[in-house]
């Protein structure tokens, strides 16, 4: 399948032992990158789509061509400082400590419906928090979008038990 | 004109006495982002642009949009260490001190067009570096593309010095 070829796994990155699975020579094909993006929206054709929110960083390349496909807004969820505006913001654990993720105020209308994307799920708890957020906002989220799912780490389980329907175009165990 | 006006400004971000100018207002406006996204591509209509690259990270939202417009491949330029794979770097200048970007190694194919793409131009220091790392991988950049122009900070100019025609939508003057 050519989605899963085109990504590149980069031995002991950002630390030893971990598998990095890169999917910037993903992104730089033309063919896997268009592919990716039109798969991912396939389960969502017909449906309404107000908004579409990404996770930082990687998450924004495909979040700005979804949301440009769809003709819809796009909302970034970003890392503590990093939105310039008042924003609320949600902390979730991390292997050691924990990172908090934030959503500027105002970013959704109560009751829009929002897609989340982002390049890959692990244990979906930067994803978890994004969810929180957007319904914090008062808006619903209509599923959640991945290129890659590391299954060994239940990240599809942790969303699906949140309601949120998740959509995955490929899978890497770990090794 | 509906671009600028969506564009939001925050006083004294990211320290006191800077006026920045917030797209995330555009990007969530679904008629700001698809006019912008379309207007930054009109000089580029039949155009050979073979890559979209974008600098981190609000040039990735943009730079996925354009890229999988054009359905061509998008190459991410990062800060220094967020690559993960083998990297070319460039340096260059802060008011305060120097930063790094990166470039993967392979990610151009020597003689290919490359458009590059950031939501903002202000001295143009990240734009210069992004430039110097396509070159040096021996593709060709065949323009740049901004939504924002600071002309009080000289970017335009020190880029078109460079022989890259750059393409803006609007501009803010320093106040």
């Amino acid at each position: 399948m050519q989605i899963r070829d085109s990504i590149r796994t980069i031995p002991d990155f950002p630390k030893p032992g971990i598998q990095f699975r890169d999917v910037t020579t993903l992104f730089g094909d033309a063919q896997a990158f268009r592919m990716a993006i039109d798969n991912l929206l396939h389960p969502y054709a017909g449906a309404r789509i107000d908004k579409v929110a990404a996770l930082e960083a990687r998450g924004f390349i495909m979040g700005g061509a979804i949301a440009h496909q769809l003709s819809v807004g796009f909302v970034p969820i970003r890392k503590a400082g990093k939105l310039p505006g008042p924003c609320m913001s949600e902390s979730y654990s991390l292997e050691y400590g924990e990172a908090t993720m934030e959503l500027h105020e105002g970013a959704f209308k109560p009751g829009e419906r929002v897609l989340l994307v982002d390049d890959l799920i692990a244990t979906g708890g930067t994803c978890e928090a994004g969810i929180k957020l957007i319904r914090r906002a008062g808006a619903i989220v209509i599923g959640s979008a991945f290129i890659i799912d590391l299954p060994a780490l239940g990240g599809r389980e942790r969303i699906e038990a949140l309601d949120v329907p998740v959509h995955i175009l490929c899978e890497f165990e770990g090794d």
